[in-house]
């Protein structure tokens, strides 16, 4: 609803789940008095999907077991084209194996990674992969810094990039060995490569050290900063309440700093547009959500990662 | 100065480095009528040591090159039992492979770890290792496990101190490779292992999921997060201060969040004590890292990790 009141009249939803859930939904909505709801009703649809993924089926179990769930089912209608983006806060294992499954993979690439927005004092950066693959090879790190460049440029609208490589110093010597080997790989990348930097450069982005636009690492790094990262403002306004200071003053400083401002990260590298949200999501973050879904296929982020990934083939080949 | 002041008149500090930029110091301290001076300074003597490591030196270079360094006199006097405790605020990896090689690691060990404190909004939690190796097997992790376990319980008087493994996941089977086999490992160690702990549950220590009293990741995960965390401040007082709050408020909300209150981080695993300090740190973080010391040489913390992992061997054997 919220994501309908704001896109132009050109854009429809379809809703993928149990129809008697979804319909029961709108009749609460509508009987509310929702703003705008029939309107918004009008470019709704609803398609069947009774099975249902639990948090806690594996990855590929779901999509061999539960074809009719609406993860499947969802990401289909979009494989065949009847949709052009899906979007979903259901079980991340299950949306990342299904996407790749159903979608398939750009050429070039291994794996798909996850883009995560980090809020900082300045200007967001991207992190990438926030989560997807825990034991990352030099030559995925490299794939993720070419997927996380395009994503800065369409949806955040960042010519050029910079890429720094996550690491436990500045220096090029610094790193695990993967991300050791990943620094020489990225310098002669063709990509605005910065070098190496620390836990202590993110949040900094875009002043003490220059222009930085994406974060690399491994998922298992990103997932661990990534959470770590969306503990800090519990803990700042527990301390800030517990210092009188008003809640509404509070909320105020931090507004920039709300996850759900971002609403979902897209799962880059399939062909296709798979917007992963938090299972927790708001209407508000899902209707953010939404929103990163359309930039996506209006930018046309899937096409040109197909060419740059297709580029660097032929450039190291 | 500050340290002296503080503990009891049976401690004494060695200073070592070039005695003459020491003796101006001294000089300027007193001319600047530094309460306690004179009591204070009949507890110092001063060893000479010319050459000096920069931050850039390779750490072997640094041990190779440079034998009459404040880090290779100084360790070499704690060896020589002329000392009870080393604390520098020098080039870490030089610290680190000096106290390695003049020292030497405890039975049982293939690495040195460092152990830094979190601050929490309950109790500081024990992140193990903060930075000293990046690439670690599934025993090193059970290794620095066992270290971890041995601080909180002498430093931090934590009986059976609660441990758990940093993942991208609370499951068993979430985690990169060394990750999910030392998760086996750490069930079966006869350590009180929780399990594994995600990002989200450092700050929430000792209340969400209950008692956590170690993290254990390896020295890159631990060298980001900890780094990244440093980094927090920072931003959130830029923030305040934006807003209007006052400054002292500010100071006065996050007091406990000093990292200068922890001073120092030991390398665990060395026969003997070497605290790590910041190489920014203020003569109150110091005087801090000298307590840290102390605690570490009255709590005997180094014959207990001697005699822990000894009882390991024979249990494994």
């Amino acid at each position: 609803m919220l994501a309908l009141a704001e896109l132009g009249s050109e854009h429809t939803v379809i809703l993928v789940g149990r129809t008697k859930i979804i319909e029961d939904e709108l009749h609460r909505l509508e009987a509310n008095g929702t703003a705008g709801f029939a309107a918004a009703r009008a470019r709704i649809s609803i398609t069947e999907a009774p099975d249902v993924i639990e948090m806690t089926d594996r990855p590929t179990a779901a999509i061999r077991g539960k074809a009719h769930s609406s993860m499947v089912v969802g990401l289909k209608l979009h494989a065949a084209e009847k949709a052009d983006a899906f979007v979903s806060a259901g079980n991340t294992g299950a949306q990342m194996a299904s996407s790749v499954f159903l979608l398939k993979l750009h050429h070039g690439l291994t794996r798909p990674a996850i883009a995560a927005m980090i809020p900082t004092l300045k200007n967001p950066v991207v992190l990438v992969d926030a989560g997807a693959n825990v034991d990352c090879s030099a030559e995925e790190l490299v794939q993720f810094a070419r997927l996380g460049s395009v994503y800065a440029e369409d949806i955040l609208m960042r010519p050029e990039p910079a890429i720094g490589l996550l690491s436990n110093g500045e220096e090029p010597e610094k790193g695990n060995a993967s991300v050791k080997e990943a620094h020489k790989l990225l310098a002669a990348a063709g990509l605005n490569f910065i070098g190496n930097v620390e836990g202590r450069d993110i949040l900094s982005a875009g002043s003490a050290r220059g222009a930085l636009d994406v974060v690399v690492c491994d998922g298992f790094v990103g997932n661990v900063l990534l959470k770590f990262y969306e503990s800090v403002p519990g803990l700042i306004f527990s301390m800030l309440a517990s210092a009188g200071i008003q809640q509404e003053l509070i909320t105020q400083t931090f507004r920039g700093f709300d996850y759900s401002d971002y609403g979902g990260a897209p799962l880059l590298g399939v062909k296709g547009v798979s917007i992963i949200s938090h299972g927790s999501s708001s209407p508000y973050a899902i209707k953010n959500a939404i929103q990163v879904a359309v930039r996506a296929v209006e930018s046309r982020m899937n096409d040109h990662i197909g060419r740059r990934l297709g580029h660097a083939a032929v450039a190291s080949a």
